[in-house]
């Protein structure tokens, strides 16, 4: 922790400051400028961060250097984390294909996705049984009845699936069916939830806050590290920005980021950062190219009578295609689909 | 709902978006414009809205005329709700001084604190025994004994007291102990949380998220208010910007326009939203000029020894001279303290 | 500036930084942290700053402690700046209104508006012959023929003006006939017209740019003043955030930053800021309780018929209730308007 | 337009719109709806979208239907654009790299990063020699020496080169010297400079501003259209965010949404964007994915003594393994290089 001092303040200021990081068993290394004083923190940074500094007499801010979270840091591990997902590696070697719908429906909705997305390539299917809406009036997903289903397809088409939850008193229902539990955007900061899907066995997806920055993103995940729960696979989809041409601005400048700063593997999701059926194929590429471990696709038999999110739907053939051109970027990558 | 058309959308595709509006029971205007066709969609917005009228051939975009919450809209009740806390009232012709310590941290802290702001003229208390961190590493709060010492000083001091709750597992515990429930910045896009406290007794203090917009927080109290509980007040504590002098940027602007769009109380929290002492007076008179009907301010005996929020708290000394400044601009506005 | 270091840089690149500090006659103070080295770098803070130290080897990042403006801060100046507005002191004891239509469109237009502002109590004519406007095809301005009406009204009616320049080249023209130019939200970062105008010897009202940080803001007024010219006003009108429902978002936060960084005069624009007449009201009396200076509002006798902006312009009749309402405030606030 | 009309709006309301819309040559298509009425307007969209319909008595709000830009969409313009600059066509088959120096500092340097780009396979040079810099004490480039310097690299080694121009005053100087000028992103609502641009022969780069919607950034671009400079490229260089990981925020959904909106070659800057050399090639590769025409790279032979921006200019040897990896990916996508 850096701690710079206001330009009128006085000797006994400084001293303070100095006296209470002594107190608390630090160092202070005083720097004099020729405007400012400056003093630097040397010690436990979990017993400094604690502290107001701000609040002390004559300090102007507090500047850490030395980042929030631990044990997901790539200081931490230099090595990448490979996740298992019901036998999918995310974060090895191949590249990965999460597709599906945005929420299960009915069994031949369902169904029909799977057997098509299965058949173009992806590698974990997508389906959520309980859905966040803004609206109360909006379509809540169908509860356990869609985890059932989930197991059914998993069972009968051989490819593990990821659903969200929503509520800490779900945890262990949906970690009883799904071989990966997703936080979602909204519930990034939900830090009871976190703390549950760090507590269970399953993997778990933590998408992005679409309006949190990239350290407390990682600061959510060391949420759920620290619980005892290391398999833990980071999705980008998106941030709220000014512009309006796209439903979210896809921090795609993210992925590389988080590869310096984190050893989790990155997800890119196409389909809920632009919310458009004609920025996922883009933006699908645009992930694989800056460095992603796998990305994450909406796809629906029937779009336009989807419950959820239909306008952000792939067709099954559009999927198909969208396979194609991801694998010949993956091997450019020399990444294999 | 509006829906325009493609400008290379063809007979058919506006013939199938007619089609699927009256299918569903609803009228369709069709105004052809030199350039582009538009289609107003007559009937019951809910299942209008439902609709995935964007993922329909030839649908360029579909922008809602009508908002999409009701109850706690002022077109659904046009008078001013006033809130009951405790006996205070909150929305009524008093303007409301809501304040304490950001978190309960000892017996002698809390007391001191309460005392110096009832002397002062606050009329409920604050004061958190669950805090949300970013970090998992920083003080969580004192729990169920933090809720004790509240109830001890509301009992001794006779004010009511307002306090957060995070998990929906912790809703009957602090429904039973506090006067009015918070729910926090992070969490107002918690959709299981909000239904909770609408499902309990006490009044609520709905915070915005610091990234919801003005109708994603309406949309919030709506989830509140749709499961029963009508006493709902709004508090805005500032937004996400790409400003950083300030820890957030206060949207004051938020003030008249919730005014104008819903019957609840509004209030103003200048203490989280500048996040630094020198800003906390003038953000609250602010907060009055613009017509909010109470604000809430952190105080601290010793904010260099808090254990959150420090640099934001005021000394009662300080929160004396706030009273004195904001009673003025109160009376200059007709609103008694 | 304070360098901090890579975890894994090595001895050699902390060698590098340091011998480059002295290369320049700067000392530099390392601190080596338990987990990383820190180095504070003592001296002339225009050499330090010039140099790209986030280049240098095992350089993670350079952390400026000094801001970059320097005559504009109150560090340099600690009293405030008043500047005289063709008679009207703005930053001084009294709070000054200044009001008129957002674009000259006739003679008529114009007298109208300020007959009715002056009979109100405003003390500065606001009017613009040149319209910086998003789209080609919208109108933009009487250009001379539109100062010649200005320079008209404040003979017949003794009231001084205000008039926004868009290009370095007319800023000779501007000068020659009003009171103040005013370098508008879309300028702010336009160098080339800054340094024009504080070549000029009337006063300046500096816009925010829409989207400029308050440090990029004093940046700006840096270059007016280092030419020379030090009669700048600083005008607060909302800044680009997420939230849509208003314009844009006032930032009263910045009223106090502004009045505690820096010695010049500060006002806010409640109408640009808004966009909406109903707005106009509430957000000028925030900017009062805020600790503003003043005040600068749009006011339209036909404001259906406006050519620029006419859904934030005031009704004669309106803003005469503005003033009555802002009196009271600014008394309460001990300013006589 | 569509103008939506109050709950409240009485049928006076109502009638007013229609009549004021006749008054103008247009028709209005009125739908009652079972909450509010909604006017559709037909007619010319330039003579509706210039009265402030949102001021007349009744109205809620206007929304547009048309875009307002015209020339530069690709409704107007069905075909690619392909810009011609010194013999290189941008737009066309081929990905063009553009590469060199932020600043000219001196013959040498300029020298040594046009060799070594060059030999990698750019196409186009930049380097600047008018500088914007948010400081007036920042270095603000060598003026007509650097374009000299420029010119005489472009002869020996049959580059063609692109340079920022500031002020409008400059434009026929700059223009004399150079291939392309360059609009920068603090320029790109400048609208006196767009005009000059758009009067002169070379083809025109115009950067984003960084607070730029994509709707604002396509005026811009109608502004240079309309004066008869039909040879523009768009250049996506980040945008501001509240993200502060790096320096801006890459809107790479910018790039699909153009190629739809616009018949313009799209390029990405990757170097001012990120803002640090570590995110330059990641962020490269994403453009290519994206779909863009193009890239802007900053090179410098001594990044750690440039007097701009050092920090994200890659080295040689870095640059010709960008190119490498560019040259795979763009293969992938069926563009050469």
């Amino acid at each position: 922790m850096i701690i710079v001092m206001k330009r009128d303040a006085t000797p006994d200021d400084v001293t303070g400051v100095v006296e209470r990081l002594r107190s608390i068993g630090c160092e202070a290394h005083v720097s004099e400028g020729q405007i400012q004083t400056v003093i630097g923190a040397i010690g436990d940074r979990d017993v400094i961060s604690r502290l107001p500094w701000e609040a002390m007499p004559g300090v102007e801010r507090a500047v850490p250097v030395v980042r929030p979270f631990k044990f997901v840091s790539r200081d931490f591990q230099p090595t990448d984390t490979v996740v298992d997902v019901g036998g999918v590696q995310v974060g090895g070697e191949r590249f990965v294909v999460v597709a599906g719908p945005c929420a299960v429906e009915s069994r031949d909705q369902l169904f029909r996705t799977a057997e098509a997305v299965v058949e173009a390539g992806a590698r974990i299917l997508r389906g959520d049984a309980f859905k966040p809406r803004t609206s109360p009036y909006s379509f809540q997903g169908l509860g356990e009845q869609g985890l059932q289903l989930l197991a059914e397809v998993r069972d009968k088409l051989g490819i593990p699936f990821v659903a969200e939850v929503l509520d800490p008193r779900d945890v262990g229902l949906v970690s009883s069916y799904a071989d990966m539990l997703r936080v979602g955007t909204r519930n990034m900061a939900n830090f009871t939830l976190l703390q549950e899907v760090g507590r269970q066995p399953k993997p778990v997806q933590l998408k992005r806050g679409f309006t949190a920055t990239i350290e407390e993103w990682l600061n959510a995940a060391e949420y759920i590290y620290k619980e005892g729960n290391h398999q833990i696979v980071l999705v980008e989809r998106g941030i709220r920005t000014f512009e309006t041409a796209a439903r979210n601005t896809l921090d795609i400048t993210a992925v590389p980021v988080l590869k310096r700063l984190s050893h989790l593997p990155v997800m890119v999701d196409p389909s809920h950062s632009g919310g458009r059926r004609d920025l996922v194929l883009p933006l699908a590429r645009a992930g694989v190219a800056a460095g992603a471990d796998g990305i994450m696709v909406d796809v629906h038999p029937a779009p336009d009578t989807a419950l959820v999110d239909g306008a952000q739907a792939l067709l099954p053939d559009d999927f198909a295609e969208l396979m194609d051109q991801v694998a010949r970027l993956a091997a450019a990558m020399n990444r294999p689909l």
